[in-house]
């Protein structure tokens, strides 16, 4: 078997058992045993328990976001662009849960270099979002650009909503038929907010 | 010294060192030392690491929860509970940064028992959330009610934004003058989109 098909069964099976198991508790040996392979082999192609964790999520992320971006037509208006990479990402997160819950959960806590490579996959998130938002204002007409903080902090209000969403639909039952709701339902949340910001439209409190 | 002094010292302490260095990493000689208290004190008082760290997480978590139901009157109308609501979220997080690292970021990916006891809070501001939504869609006049799943998904959605928007706020230079305009960065995100749906518009893809 050429060592790129092993490598990936590897991978594959590391995502799984990080996925279930956290990175503390998983055992390189249960990861052997479901890749079908020695555990020689997998020190000896993916090196250590770090590199393999290092190796998993550098993979989902590279996955998740050419989702995104291939979902996304550039020449598309707006408000596709967004429908279209918000159902492009949900309909990745629902058919990779194991690599979500990797990048979501797990990634994120146990300091350099993993919480290193998940924060450029969210800057490349947030990256995509920000431009977008930007487009959107420029579109709308707003007389006055929105200032570069309040798109900054946009996007990550957007970027948080389609995280905790995605976590959100993969716990709940039948989440196989639900992408499309789920991005259907953000959609209309940060479409006609966004929408609105884009004309000048804005909430102001009263005796602000 | 009383023992609830003495106790909360060493919470104060232990949620220092939980957020900086991570529930694995932490040490409870540095806890101790950061408590001005022996080591045998601390055993003695919160028993083990584990148990304290959950009681780190539970007061953070109530403090948080009071925080936000402290700054809405429930008798206002529903933009100012979701505005106060923001705000009261976004000044506590600013001025507990550790605490919140501790809720946002530590222990969501330590295993039972403590990603239930983050799970709990989550789902208490969820359902602040929800009942929000569902109040303002009553007013709104919407001609048809916004369907639960829905509603639930909105309230995951805005959740999820303000724990994102939380974290880039405190990475932020000068935070601390910055929480009103996050707040106003949020609501004017959440609840133009949130008003309109709740008048029955909504966001519908070509060809759908």
């Amino acid at each position: 078997m050429p060592r790129e098909v092993r490598e990936r069964q590897m991978l594959d099976a590391a995502v799984a058992v990080f996925a279930r198991r956290g990175y503390r508790a998983a055992s390189m040996d249960e990861i052997a045993e479901l890749a079908g392979a020695s555990k020689p082999l997998v020190y000896l192609y993916l090196n250590s328990k770090e590199d393999l964790f290092s190796a998993c999520i550098r993979r989902e992320a590279e996955a998740l976001i050419a989702a995104v971006r291939a979902a996304v037509d550039p020449g598309a208006p707006a408000d596709r662009r967004l429908w279209n990479g918000l159902r492009g990402f949900f309909a990745h997160t629902a058919a990779h849960p194991d690599g979500w819950a990797v990048l979501h959960c797990q990634a994120r806590t146990h300091g350099e270099p993993f919480a290193l490579e998940v924060g450029a996959l969210r800057q490349q998130l947030v990256d995509v979002v920000t431009q977008l938002i930007t487009e959107t204002a420029a579109d709308g007409g707003c007389t006055a650009p929105l200032p570069e903080t309040e798109v900054a902090g946009l996007a990550h209000a957007l970027v948080g909503a389609a995280e905790s969403l995605a976590g959100w639909s993969n716990e709940r039952d039948g989440a196989a038929s639900s992408e499309q709701e789920t991005a259907a339902t953000l959609m209309n949340f940060a479409w006609t907010g966004l929408e609105n910001m884009a004309h000048g439209r804005r909430w102001i409190p009263i005796g602000a």
